[in-house]
């Protein structure tokens, strides 16, 4: 069957989390490095939407998971700092700029097939750093729809029966490994796109081996889409 | 507190219903006048809502519950026809052509406000007719997100808590009174659009006392919301 949708991931594939953060603690004027208190803060993020795929936490949206794990954060490191400054911290999630290749590659991938974020943010977040980065989807899919996060299989099923389609006609197009082996495991077709940076100069390059189509940005994956199979 | 979100009706509203389902009609070549036919069609869409509303029916897409008024509507009128013609008179409700003014008025009143519609039908239905239309939204709501269909108050109090907005921070727009009572029950803002050509040449203006806001398009929609209160 062929290819109908893409949904995309979010925080690396599509946006720049890390120069976000990272500037957002560096205006806060917080100690430390800000570059390692955003991997910090990022690091915990796995972890707390494991805690509610297990039952272990009750559902909570980006902004709230967020406020949690950079209480935890700044408490591990004796930093103690204002409501308005940790209300800043957790907004910055919101304003953070697309990849120089997301805007345009999304309008081009847009032309010959339906276009979707799917990230385990919510919907208000998903919504707010689209009209940051002017980024146009068809709309706006989360795992907040599914009450489950990926890589959970439900999470990737909601997107696909919302769309009305067969899993198989359902690209998910991501950078992290762990996230297309999630969505191959629910039937869906996988992208992945190679953000060396999304971890600051030291990250390098990803591969994933059992991924349909690999591809340096969105153009070429537009590009590998246009081409007949085979 | 300020309109922070709009929310639009579809089926009437934003699009030209009744024009595209008669032509389907007209194209199928089945006896009778195919404007009597889509206003019969539609005339069963109410009391099918109501059966789903009620927990009389299970929940089904608008394709499913078109499906089901359909064929009540043609055996009704002793007419057989084909799977195929079928099957293209359900899809037509993916194929209407928005009102003159929607496509640019959408843009302007992004400039402001978060924009979504929020319709009974279901996501896959309203990306199609947002693609057919190339309509811009920053997101896509709808009652099958809440398993109720419109005017729930569940219907409408889910939407503003995916855009994480309280109900009075949110303002449907909608050319039905009974559509915009329900939002108003819910606590949203409501706002009348008159669209005296949905049901052809016979419908008449529509007026609500109670809206906060009444136009005839969304461009003096966009003007009233500009203008300061009071």
């Amino acid at each position: 069957m062929p290819v109908r949708a893409l949904v995309f991931d979010v925080f690396g594939t599509l946006v720049d989390w890390r120069s976000g953060v990272s500037g957002a603690f560096r205006d806060a004027g917080l100690p430390g490095d800000p570059d390692e208190l955003a991997d910090a803060w990022r690091a915990r993020y796995q972890p707390i939407l494991q805690e509610v795929n297990d039952g272990a936490r009750a559902w909570g949206t980006f902004d709230e998971l967020h406020l949690v794990t950079l209480d935890d954060l700044l408490s591990e490191r004796g930093i103690t700092v204002s409501p308005n400054v940790r209300r800043r911290l957790v907004r910055a999630w919101h304003q953070l700029d697309p990849w120089p290749d997301v805007r345009t590659g999304l309008e081009e991938l847009r032309q010959n097939h339906l276009t979707a974020p799917l990230s385990n943010g919510h919907i208000a977040l998903l919504v707010d750093l689209a009209r940051h980065g002017d980024l146009r989807f068809d709309c706006v899919l989360s795992a907040e729809l599914a009450n489950a996060y990926k890589p959970a299989p439900k999470a990737y099923l909601t997107a696909a029966r919302l769309l009305d389609l067969d899993p198989s006609e359902v690209m998910l197009v991501a950078a992290h490994p762990s996230d297309l082996a999630g969505a191959r495991a629910a039937g869906l077709r996988t992208a992945l796109i190679d953000r060396p940076q999304e971890f600051g100069p030291t990250t390098g390059s990803r591969t994933d081996p059992d991924a349909d189509l690999s591809a340096g940005d969105l153009h070429q994956l537009a590009q590998l889409l246009a081409q007949p199979p085979g």
